[in-house]
This record gives C-alpha cells, sequence and structure tokens, in this order.
C-alpha cells in the first residue's frame, strides 16, 4: 500500500531542507536559493534534458553523480547559469561552497540552476547567502526549499508517500519547479527526490529512467524543451530495510512509490502551467502498441487549437481529430471515439472518427470544470497511455511576452 | 525576368474567377464560395495535407485530376467538410452542379472545402447559388475568388508574375487562403495557382512537389497540421510557349516563377497568422546540410516561447538557442551566431553560443517593427534555410478560445 503523507523531501528519514532570499532575484519576498541535504551519504541518479544546449549545472552535477552517490542538492532560481562562457567555473563554485560548509566533497554536491538563459550568473549572493541557507535547513524545511526553486510556478510543488519494503516502512517525496519550457525529453524540469529506501544507485538509476517516460516526458505545457531539465533522486538508506539490487518484488514497490509521486507531480506541473486556467490529462486507450498511444496523447496535449478551445470551454473535438491525424502514429482514424470528461460527467462528440449530436450546453458545463480528461479510444488494441498539459490563455502570452525585463 | 503584376488567378490568359455570398456562413457581408475557371483543359498537379485525418474533398480532388487534367477549381469557406459520413458525397455533388452549370465533366472540377471540421455541409446553398457564381466569373474576379476562401484570414492573399519562356510572355498568379491550424507537412493551408504557360502534367507536379519543400511547408503559425491542406496549380498553354515536358532551361525559369509566387504566399500567410502582430522569417545559414537548416529554422520559428517574447518586443535570445537545441538538428551550439533585424537595423545578440554585451533600447527599437528577420549561423557549412511564421499574441487565444460559436 502506498498511502500519501506530508513533509516533500524531508518525509524521509535522514533528510533536511531549507530556503533563502539570497538576492539572485530583485523582490526579496521571493525565495531564489534552496538546499537539500542527507545526514549519510546516498545513492544518486538522474536523468537531463535531450536539448544540445545544457545548462552548465547538468554537466557539473553527471560528474558528480558519476560514483553513484550524493550527499546534498543546491539549486537557485531566477537565472539558469546557461549559455555563459564561465557557467562551469559558477557550478563548481557553488558545489565547492556548499561542499565546505557542510563538511563534505564538493563532488558530493548536486548542483542546479533555473531561470532566465544567457546572463551570467553572479556567484557572490550565494556565497554571502550560504550562512543563512544552511541555517534555513530543518525536518520541516521543504516547504522553503519548494519555494526556493519556483520560476513562473504560482504554487509549490511538493509530494510524498509512505510505503513498505522488507517489513520496514519507507518514505519517497519531492519537489518541482515548472511551469513553461515544458515539453520535456528523457527528462524534465527540475525534480528533487529523496527517500530512506536502501536502493543500489544503478537499480535507483534503472528506476527513474523507466519511470519518467511515463511520468514527466508525457508533460507538455508549450511545446518547448529546457535546456537545463532534470530528474535527480538521493536514497539514503536509513528506513533500514535490505538494500534492492536488482529486479523483484520490492523493487516493483519501490518503483510504484516513485510513480506515486512523479505522477502527482507532473499533474501538479501541468495544472500550474504558465498562464493555465484548467489541467487538461489525455487518456488513449485501445492502442495498437505503448508507442502509439504516447504518440497520440502527446499531440493532442501539444495542440495549440485544443488548449485554447479548452481555455474557451468549446468542444472542438475536431481540433483532437486533427492532432491525432498529425500525430505520426498508425492509428485508423475512422475507428476513433472521443469524449470530454470532468467532474460534471462525460460526454461523448465523436464515434468512429465522425461527428454525433450533442448538447453544447452539457458540453459547456462539462468544459468549464478546472480539470478536463480528453478520453480518446482508438479501437485497435490494448495499449493506453495519458499525458497531461493544460489550457493556452492571454496570461501564457502575457507571462512569456516579456520575462527578461 | 520575374515580373510582380496584378491579377492573382485572372493575371494568366485565359482564367475568369469569382465569389459570392451564398449562404454557408451567417454573416452575409462575407463570400463564402469562389469558383476559377480556365477556358481551355489545363494540366492540373496538386499536393495535399499528410494528416491522417483529410477532409473529403481531397480524396475527390485526387481521384478528379488523376488523368492530369482539370478545368475548373469550387472552394467553399465556413466548413471544411471534414469528419462528416456524407463528405465524399458531399463533394462530388458540388463538381456535378459546377460541371453541369459550365458544361465540362464533373471529373474536370478540383473541389476544396475550409471552415470548421465535422459540422455535416448542407449542399442547399451551394446548389441554390451556382447561378450568381457563374455570374461572377470574370477576368477581374480574382479578388472575390480571394475573398470567398478565407476563414479567419483578415486579408485575402493574392499574388501574380510575368515571366517568358520560349520568347513567349507567360503569366502564373495564385490566392491563398491560412491563417490558423498552419504547421504544412508536404502540403499547405488552401492554395490555387494558375498559369499560362504550357507545361505536361508530370512536370507540373514536380515542380510543385519541389517547390513546397522551400515554401510551404517552412511557413507555421501554431504547429497545428490542417486536415483540408492543397495547394493545386492550373496551367492551360495559352501563353503558346513549347510545352515543357523535361528539365532544362524552360522548366527552371518556370519554377522560379512558381517559386516568386509560393514564397510570397507564404510570407503573407505568416503575415496574416490568427492574432499575429508581426511576421517572422528565420533565415539559418553555415549549416552543414539544408536538413539541418530547415530543421533548425522551422524549430526556432515554432517555439511558443519565442513567438510570445517577439510579441513583447524582447530580444530574448536564449529562447532562440534553446529552440536551436532541442531541434533534432546536428549542431554545434558552441558555434551559433543571433540576430534579430528589421528595417531599423540588425543587432547582434549570441556569438558562439553565449550572450554578448547589447543595447536593450537598440533591440527594443528594431523588435517593435513588424517583419522581424531572425539570423542564426550555424559556422558549419554552406546549407542555408528560411522558415516563415508569427507571434503568438492574446488574439491568438481569443479567436481559438471560440471558433466555432
Amino acid at each position: 500500500m502506498i498511502k500519501h503523507i506530508p513533509g516533500g523531501v524531508c518525509a524521509a528519514t535522514g533528510f533536511t531542507a531549507g530556503g533563502i532570499h539570497c538576492g539572485i532575484r530583485k523582490n526579496r519576498s521571493k525565495r531564489d536559493l534552496a538546499l537539500i541535504v542527507s545526514e549519510t551519504p546516498a545513492s544518486a541518479a538522474a536523468v537531463y534534458t535531450k536539448n544540445l544546449v545544457k545548462g552548465a549545472p547538468l554537466t557539473v552535477t553527471k560528474q558528480h553523480i558519476a560514483d553513484g552517490y550524493a550527499k546534498a542538492v543546491i539549486c537557485n532560481s531566477g537565472n539558469a547559469n546557461t549559455c555563459n562562457a564561465d557557467g562551469i567555473q559558477v557550478a563548481e563554485e557553488m558545489s565547492r561552497l556548499v561542499g565546505e560548509a557542510l563538511g563534505i566533497a564538493p563532488t558530493d554536491v548536486v548542483v542546479a540552476s533555473t531561470g532566465v538563459i544567457g546572463q551570467p550568473l553572479d556567484v557572490t549572493p550565494i556565497k554571502e547567502g550560504i550562512p543563512a541557507l544552511i541555517e534555513s535547513l530543518s525536518t520541516d524545511g521543504s516547504d522553503t526549499a519548494a519555494e526556493g526553486i519556483m520560476t513562473t510556478d504560482t504554487v509549490k510543488k511538493e509530494v510524498a508517500v509512505e510505503f513498505t519494503l522488507d517489513g520496514k516502512t519507507c518514505r519517497l517525496g519531492g519537489i518541482a519547479k515548472g511551469s513553461g519550457m515544458i515539453h520535456p525529453h528523457m527528462a524534465t524540469m527540475l525534480v528533487f527526490i529523496t527517500t530512506d529506501a536502501a536502493i543500489a544507485p544503478q537499480m535507483l538509476q534503472k528506476a527513474l529512467s523507466s519511470d519518467i517516460l511515463d511520468s514527466f516526458n508525457m508533460v507538455s505545457v508549450d511545446g518547448d524543451t529546457s535546456t537545463n531539465d532534470m530528474v535527480t533522486v538521493l536514497a539514503n538508506g536509513l528506513a533500514g530495510n535490505a538494500e534492492i539490487t536488482a529486479e523483484g518484488g520490492d523493487y516493483t514497490v519501490f518503483c510504484q512509490a516513485l510513480a506515486a509521486v512523479t505522477t502527482e507531480l507532473c499533474r501538479m506541473i501541468a495544472a500550474d502551467g504558465e498562464g493555465a486556467t484548467k489541467r487538461l490529462e489525455c487518456l488513449v486507450t485501445g492502442a495498437a502498441d505503448t508507442a502509439t498511444a504516447k504518440t497520440v496523447a502527446k499531440s493532442v496535449i501539444c495542440s495549440s487549437l485544443l488548449k485554447a478551445a479548452m481555455f474557451g470551454a468549446d468542444a472542438n473535438w475536431g481540433r483532437v481529430l486533427c492532432a491525432i491525424g498529425y500525430s505520426g502514429g498508425a492509428v485508423d482514424v475512422n475507428r476513433v471515439d472521443v469524449s470530454f470528461r470532468s467532474a460534471k460527467g462525460t460526454i461523448p462528440v465523436c464515434v468512429s472518427g465522425a461527428g454525433i449530436p450533442f448538447s453544447e450546453e452539457i458540453a459547456k458545463e462539462i468544459l468549464l470544470e478546472k480539470e478536463i480528461d480528453i478520453l480518446i479510444e482508438l479501437n485497435s488494441g490494448d495499449a493506453t497511455a495519458t499525458a497531461w498539459g493544460c489550457d493556452l490563455t492571454y496570461d501564457y502570452v502575457k507571462i512569456n511576452g516579456d520575462y527578461r525585463t
């Protein structure tokens, strides 16, 4: 059984976290620096953006966790430290400062940055903020850490679960930031996950690499794949279960717990998409294979036209069919059924690729809700997939029309 | 020499056109039916959307021009005749009505529809409108035909050129509609081109199929590939040149004339993108090969984040780098230079993949113009490509939030 619990990245035994305003951002009420620390060495795994333009912190993190272990995560918001000539140097310096303050090796530090691309990141405010950052660490500091990594996010994103491995109670929790430039490809946004489960680094990496294919890689806010996407997991083993070193029952339970957290974070990221008023979830069933189901779900959730229609609560299912048609998936469009669903009910709008009569009034009532499911039955097999996204609104344009200034 | 002339689809000898309001649309001041007629049989070529969901008129047109010839084009706006159970029947009936009225075979009619998807198209107003439609035909009727095919377009799109083949003066002109659901793949929007040049059907098809790879396939307004995209060319040979039946000097000149018209129509479609306030043109140079140049240009022009930044006249070049990075093109990002250009001047903002100091004031002045070029030098070869698009604005969301009602 997987039970939701509070605590975010501090839910697991042996983790503390904190966040402060150090001065990277001008707005003094906005935290811009976060730290997560494990009291013992933790197995570490990470996945990174597939964008060829990669933030310097990703390169440094990759080197630091090459040995499979880490003890701390530092992350600033307000500046992505990407496309800067001195990027690597700054990311290394951030690791060195944290290592020195915590008395650990700089190579045991995961480093991340998020914010505007292409403006040099001045390390001075971070350096001067380190004492206050260390001071902020506590077992209920997940909240402030989650705030410290936010950019255009309007809500902080934290989830944690409790589960049992080898008779021991384990906990796994995460925080995420992500609102715009969201169209992950093999990695995503910034997500930091901690657990006290004992799991060997290579199994942790396997679990994470597999999980993201169905979680973060199925989210899209705007079709733009960020340069700084990264998901990391630290597992310190303090729950006391026998270390997971191979596939089997314990590994399966661990993967389920991981999926419970990542899926919920996906929903939160989609709902908080830049300017979004609605969370969209596209559920594809009856596909010939999983690849087709995913391709279709992702194509529909990415359609600007459908996203704008959802903003207007307009049951324009022709745009769903259109997006299925250009998805690249091998679909028999004459078998496709489409329905819209929300807390108000479900309304079928298309059967066998053609429109059916439906009440526009009822459709409107369903689509005025904040959480809309787009149900697509391909009637061609048993494979399924889910993708998450949001509507396209005036505010998306407003937020992104003048982000830098 | 290729000279721009007025006249649109009636610039070429032997073509008449016209457009009327027949009642498919409720707004009586908006024409919704257009006709183009060649007085003699014309070589016919067409390219169609790659969307698996295809409008019924495309299927019917494909059959009708399978023999390489046609004499007329009928097109309605206000309804796409797509995803309807009786779609083929309605498209055939439209051809039959035109054939009967003109005294030509129904199979010599190209038929097209554009508008909302998935609502049955009632053929009655078309049937009742045929006499007035025939009446509207004239050698200066290109304007009204161009109006008759508009949907959310705000301006009509017509271009024509004059050139010489085999010592004879030839003319080639076209009209286009396209504003939303614009992300062509091997075909596009609705474009009807006429010419009095003599060219064999297979050479006409070759010229068109090759042309669209650099013209319409390089336009994107919103990333949504329409179900009804189609480009057709009718060539009636009345200019009297020796028929082009193989590659060579005349074929090359013909392709240049065709490109002059299609490229200008691309610019017009991009500038009139739904809600657009600016036309964007992305010019990629120094690519290792043409495929890479095109991939990069298309990726940049499609980025929602960059499009929103351009709306805000924000020189956010990091978003250009980001879109290059996720384009899928094999690019050395450390060699990339980026500049923004408009009628006000050119400003370099990124050299060798990193930002350089620049005046935000001058950048703003350049980006406040209506026509912006994004110049990308990859410094890796000689290949180039151009893609066209537009900014992402509040009005795009408004137009598409409630299109059907």
